[in-house]
Formats: structure tokens, sequence, C-alpha cells
């Protein structure tokens, strides 16, 4: 039996970690992949305060390495369902059980509707980040499929970093884009290249980029948690990370945008203390917890 | 004119600056001290995730490399006060003046206890700018509690002004003093009055007064900028780090706890980016600003 189990071993869970354990809870944190897939992608990060321009594999580690120090414990598994009865969740897994107290859901956001080749060419050419990653391709040439209106703000950021701008928006009433960006049309088909991003083919056109950026609304794994509250596919959350249910907190990406590293660690740092003090009032409310 | 003037040299601060200077807007931040106090008082952190057991001064100062090396300015001085138009910023410091579209509040949370009357006589007598309300006292009786040896240049101005100066320093070494002041001593206790404030309180002494000037580290934000909404002396803000006040966005302390340094730091890289969001959406009502 954990105090708090974390789901999710991306910066927003790991951070959680940090905390829980500087706080003495019984602490478990479950990752589908030892490594959050999207740093390991990530060939570098220049805005994570205090560790500039560090490898995204780099910053994976010093993470986890951390939260293991602290005296948290890792498990590699993906966790199926989740249930609860009054005192305690059960968390079932792909090749685990585990029961907690508590729970933080850091559990991201899934790339769905994936473009063939997307997956592929992560870190050599796709980016889902403007701000992130646009400075890598200062002067070259880019293609951005924006599934949702906030891409504008991305692309128009784009134009004036990048020799050329390709925009896909599949998204009604596109507004205030930059004169500069080309817009294409068409169903997004692919994403080619030989060691690197080349190409970006529509069902109607195929342009020469650099790198392709894919700027779409998050789902997380909503199936998770029966009556957990989700709007627009994100968890929503009060500013001390709590969810509509109580013992439950959720931090970082599957919680909303912006889609910053500091961010989901600043989170996962209060879902923490939060889940802390929802354990010292159990603590009072129910003696056979003690 | 800059494009994000952040008040603040702390965690926050200096986190927003980051991110402001990734989107290329020109940044500056505008700090009491080269380094955060705060940090620079703590032995040792160890929950910054991913630089575990790292000194506050040491964390300081990677922190603000991060920052100049990305290309945001830093100014060493302590804004007063802060007005708007329409389009414009205009900040005032001790030394300096400064102009920015969008402002970043990361002024912490004073370390001072607040002195019983305070709040409550705020504009009735009790000020925190000697150099803005002096004049407001000629001839009068004032009382001046100095927190910080900036104090006694603020105590030197009063005494060319009012009728009676009663210094209280709460600092060791004060020097150059006038010697038409009057120095007192004791704890700072209470602030009193009817309509007005009329008289101070200190553990050993009591002196009637027309007017209380308190000279602390630290301006409560509610006194730096005109109709920003404060509840319990917090600066409200939404998710995305908006305040009240268009253009103006808070991150760190100054907007709530738990007071942790990756919660202001990831809060600071949020209100970085709705900055930037601001900014391209003015660029669109103002053909001027373009």
């Amino acid at each position: 039996m954990y105090d708090i189990a974390i789901v999710g071993g991306g910066p927003a869970g790991l951070a959680a970690a940090i905390n829980s354990r500087r706080r003495n809870k019984k602490t478990l944190v479950i990752g589908k992949e030892e490594y959050s897939f999207k740093l390991l992608q990530t060939h570098q990060i220049d805005n994570y305060p205090g560790l500039p321009e560090i490898g995204g594999k780099d910053l994976a580690q010093k993470l986890k390495e951390h939260a293991l120090a602290g005296g948290a414990e890792f498990c590699k598994d993906e966790v199926q369902t989740i249930s609860s009865d009054e005192t305690v969740f059960t968390l079932v897994g792909r090749e685990n059980m585990f029961q907690a107290k508590t729970l933080i859901l850091a559990v991201g956001v899934a790339l769905g509707n994936e473009i063939k080749g997307e997956t592929e060419w992560i870190g050599k050419g796709v980016s889902y980040c403007a701000t992130c990653d646009g400075m890598f391709f200062k002067g070259k040439k880019v293609a951005l499929v924006g599934y949702i209106p906030e891409a504008v703000a991305e692309a128009n950021f784009l134009a004036e970093v990048c020799a050329e701008v390709y925009f896909l928006p599949l998204f009604k009433n596109v507004e205030n884009l930059n004169p500069r960006i080309k817009a294409i049309s068409g169903k997004p088909l692919e994403i080619g290249g030989d060691s690197r991003v080349e190409l970006f083919r529509t069902s109607k056109t195929e342009v020469k980029v650099d790198g392709v950026f894919i700027e779409r609304s998050g789902r997380p794994a909503d199936q998770l948690l029966a009556d957990l509250q989700i709007e627009d596919g994100l968890i929503v959350t009060g500013p001390d990370q709590t969810t509509n249910l109580p013992g439950v907190f959720a931090a970082g990406d599957c919680t909303g945008r912006p889609w910053q590293i500091a961010r989901a660690v600043g989170q996962g740092q209060v879902a923490a203390l939060s889940a802390v003090h929802y354990l010292e009032n159990l603590k009072e409310l129910s003696p056979l917890l003690r």
C-alpha cells in the first residue's frame, strides 16, 4: 500500500515524486517507459530553467535519478484502469496491480491522428512545439499542421524565424495569419525524408521542408478513472492541482496548455503537496489508516 | 521600449525571461538585488527537479545566467510605481524609468511581517514611498519604519520636509542620518488612529504622528499598480497567469502558495507565453505597434 501512486513517469510525475518523498510519503511512480518518450525524442531543450541546452535524454535521466535518490519507487508498466473504494485506489497495470491512498495523474497527452511518418521522424524534423523547437529551424523551411486554432500563433512565430512556413489548417475560420505564411490544403498524408525530414505531402500538394510542426489537441487516458472530470480531453484541475475526485490530483500536460516542461514540473510539485495535505486530513478522519 | 518588462529577479521572473527570449521578445528583468535575496539565504535546495542538493546561491546564479545567455537584459533597481496608458506601461524605479508593452509581476512576497493597523491605514497616513508621498506631510510629524538601509535616504528626505521625523531602524549600522531625525527603538507593534493615522507604537515607546512610512524590501503588489486585483495580499491570476488587467501577468510566490521554486519557475514560463500571445493580438489591433 503506497501513500501516493503517480501515474506517469514524465517531468510532472517525477517532480511530484521528489516532493512526495521530501514529505516522507511512500511513493510509487508508474511509467509506460523507463524514461519519458517525448523527452527521449527531444534532441535539445533550451528553456528548462537552470539547465540550459540540455539533451532530452539527459534531462529525463536527471529527473528520474533525483526522484529515485529521494526514495521513490519506479515501476515500468502501463496502467489500464483504476478503481476506488472509500479509502483505497486500486491500479491495474498490464503486468502488476498496485494500491495507494492517493493518486496523482501525470499521464501527459497522447499523440492521436498520427500522420504517416510522424512518429518515425520525431526529433529528426517533426516537432510538437514551435516555442521549444522553432529556433532550430531558423532560416529553414517548415510546414505546420494545425488541428486547432492555437496553431495560428505558432505559425506566426515560425514566420518570424523561418525562411518559409507552409500552413495546413485543419479547422475553420483561420484568422490573423502573418501574410508571409503560405497556406496549403488537403489532408495530411505523409512526412518523408532520408536521414531527416525532407518533404510533407497532403492529398493536394507536396512541399519540400526541413521540419514539420504538428499542433493538435491532446487526449489523456480519459478511460482511466470513472467520473473524472475532463474537458476537451484535458483533466480539469484547481490551482492546487485537485480534480473533482477526492484524493485524486493531476499535473502536467494532461491538465492543459501550454505544454512546457517547467510548468509540468511545478504542477507536479504542487500536486504532491496537495496529496500530502489530503493524507494528513485522511489520518484524522480515519483512525484505521494511521 | 521593451516588449516584456519583468518585475522581480527571482526564479519566476528569470524563468519568464527565458521563455520571453525564446520567443524573440525584447525582455527586461528588473531585480531589487543581483540575485534573489531568498535564494541567497538558502543553504541547500533538495527539491528543484533535475538539480538535487544545489546551493541557493548556485541555483540563483544558474537561473540568471540562463536568462542572460538567452538575451534578456537585467537591471538592478526597485520599481516604485507603474502607470499605464492604452498601449504602454511606464515603470518608475529608484534610479531608472522603463517602458514596456507588457508586464510580468514576479515580485515575490514581502519577508517583513505586517504591522498591526498597516493595511487598514494605507492611503490614510501609511505610505511605502517617501519620495512619492513625503510632500503630503509637509510640516507634519511622521514615523519611518526602516527594515533596509535604503530607509536612511528616505528618512533624510522626510527630515527636509516634515516638522518631526521619528526613525525606527530594524537593520544594523545606521549611518549618515540627518541629526534632526529622532531615532526610536523597540519592535513595531501598532499603527493607530481614528479617521487617519494618529500614533505609532513600538514595544518601547509611542509617538504621536500624522503618518507612518514603511520601508521594507518588497512592496505590496497593490501599491505598484492601480486597480490590480489582490486577495489576501496575493495577486489573483487565471491558470494562464493573466491578471484582471490587460497586458499584465503575474507568476510565483506573489500569486499564492505553496511557495515552491519549481511552481514559480513553471508559472513564470506560462506567464511569458501568455504575454507573447497578448503581444501578437496587440499587433493586430494596433497597426502603429507593428
